[in-house]
């Protein structure tokens, strides 16, 4: 049933390298066409196909999903709750299909998967539509297992998928959770229509801007060769960037094999700033907003202790801050509702350089399938 | 106000060579004694201290906390959830704090932290309490700020926990959330009488069995020498276990500086299995019971990539399983509820022996405090 491999032969590189590097610079169209499927531009408002339940009436969302989406799920989260004042729980589908999930009925669970077809999350969707929950499902391959088994599906339009590492499935994916999640805050009253369209022209600035990242990609190709040299590497972010450091990591370890790890910043604390010093390169992922302080500071306490940053934040963060860091990578500015999809970019671009320097097979991990159709 | 620093002067290391490993040995001690305030043997039943509140009106539970007192909190989510029937959401404190959670009246906020003072456990109390939430902590430590601003206390018997990775503390976390989630469950009419007496008679069988694992701690002495050459490990585990996983990970990271990550064994094939070589010792944490045969099958995987696996499980795990693994530790039988307080005995010895073999600072590791007095 993996339908993205069967369809790969018809596919080209382009002039890419690889396939992932063809699919990270596809994202700023195939992120606009997913955005264009669901804003109208005009009157900045969320459209979603018709729903077999009403948004509004929900009241509390369970998202579900393995890997990747997994950490598109987390993001999401800090959305709904934010923007919907929703209670929102993200699991995986391993550990939630076991652990008889507590799901009054008439809640909402969302499940996501690249090929619709992994084992853990078609399980999990079916104890979900067994405890009365409505099941949305956010799936890019069409006609999937779960696609039949979801009350209503949102598409990403991401387009075939060849590279293992996922890239442009996952920004594709965070461009329709945060169109799930101004949909609900709007159903639920909790944004005017204002707030709503001011949150779509946000939402529709991402492409450019990611276009722009791609256009100023030899910054991070030259932090390449170091990063490669590393035996570990630690992503440290808060808040939206939280899930975006977690997967930042795991595109490291997936196709570089070096043992990469993402924490929420200020755990580092909490024990794993024991494992710094001069030889571990440590990604700070921090645009200027409500954490960027909080962030810095979790910075300085790890230059401290002789940590090699790389600080990824936006223009306005790279005037003031980064003064110690090996190398600061300055973003262009965004809403900051906007910026785990854009902050997505830099990690992928690190762990494919990273990879190429290192000689692995980048397209084909050691190890990995594309879907995991097997529990 | 470090008050355990402050007191720890005055405690020695009895025949230790460090306080860690002394209070690793106090576990039985502590655990029965903290089980003890709480447990009538009996009648089999749990009496907790006076509730401002309705344990049974309540129904919703957030746990709150940092480090290793946040993999408490998970273990605490398994049970719950399976016992009381109960939502139950985890968060760690630098996150939760920030992240405006949606918190409906009357819900039950726990706050658990050794020494009361953690800056970011206490402000995200606070956050609770003006969220109209009831507020319970599990401290250790006597008359701290986080015992002055909750409205219940649940206290840990650990005595002054002096090493700054946290081990006797975690364990009586353990026990006082245990009789805790048994208490909710009772309260909501979940559990019967009989079902009570259960429970409470298998914990009280721990300290007995740790006891008996704290008396063949050479076995896992003898792997610690091939651990210690390690540069990378990763800690696998399903449902109650994969919290000690994510424990048993950072007591290593703490004090031998070695990179260990623990993983949902379900997740290892979304990506982190590219890790696997023949220098990544892997540890399997799998007793048996209902995700024995689900954890075992990732455990395969792995050893078919060359990981060497060092195996826990119990005696009649051990009896079926584990022929490929390096090492195999048979844990005696315990009911599985009671299992993530057992099951951190090994990991913490394991997480000992390889500081030891590598000469680290084991009772004040690197870079790290006992509490986290700022944020």
């Amino acid at each position: 049933m993996n339908i993205v491999s069967a369809a790969s032969g018809m596919i080209d590189k382009g002039n890419h390298r690889h396939f992932m590097m063809k699919e990270i610079h596809e994202q700023p169209a195939v992120v606009g066409q997913t955005l264009g499927t669901m804003i109208d531009p005009i009157q900045g408002h969320v459209t979603l196909p018709d729903m077999p339940f009403d948004l509004a009436k929900v009241d509390r969302v369970t998202i579900i999903a393995c890997g990747t989406s997994y950490y598109a799920g987390q993001v999401a989260k800090y959305w709904l709750e934010q923007m919907a004042r929703i209670n929102v729980e993200v699991d995986v589908a391993s550990e939630f299909r076991y652990r008889e999930a507590v799901m009054p009925e008439g809640g909402l669970a969302v499940f996501i998967s690249q090929s619709g077809e992994t084992a853990d999350t078609l399980a999990a969707l079916r104890y979900a539509k067994s405890q009365g929950q409505h099941i949305l499902s956010i799936l890019n391959v069409p006609q999937s297992s779960m696609e039949r088994e979801s009350d209503v599906v949102l598409h990403t339009h991401a387009g075939p998928e060849v590279g293992v590492a996922s890239t442009k499935a996952f920004t594709c994916q965070l461009s329709v959770l945060a169109c799930l999640s101004i949909a609900i805050a709007k159903a639920r009253g909790k944004i005017d229509d204002k707030e709503e369209a001011r949150l779509c022209i946000a939402l529709t600035e991402a492409p450019a801007r990611m276009a722009d990242v791609l256009n100023h990609e030899e910054a991070i190709k030259t932090l390449a060769d170091d990063v490669a040299k590393a035996r570990d590497v630690i992503y440290l972010a808060r808040g939206l960037e939280y899930p975006i450091a977690m997967e930042g990591a795991l595109k490291l370890k997936e196709i570089s094999y070096i043992h990469a790890e993402g924490y929420a910043a200020g755990e580092m604390k909490h024990g794993p700033i024991a494992l710094i010093d001069e030889d571990v390169p440590i990604i700070v992922i921090a645009p200027s907003g409500r954490l960027y302080e909080k962030t810095v500071s979790n910075m300085q306490e790890v230059i401290a202790r002789k940590g090699q940053v790389i600080f990824i934040t936006d223009e306005k963060g790279a005037a003031s801050d980064g003064q110690d860091a090996v190398a600061t990578i300055a973003l262009p500015m965004l809403d900051e509702f906007v910026t785990p999809i854009l902050y997505s970019i830099p990690v992928q671009l690190l762990a494919y350089y990273v990879a190429v320097a290192k000689g692995t097979d980048v397209d084909q991990p050691r190890n990995l399938a594309k879907s995991v159709t097997v529990e």
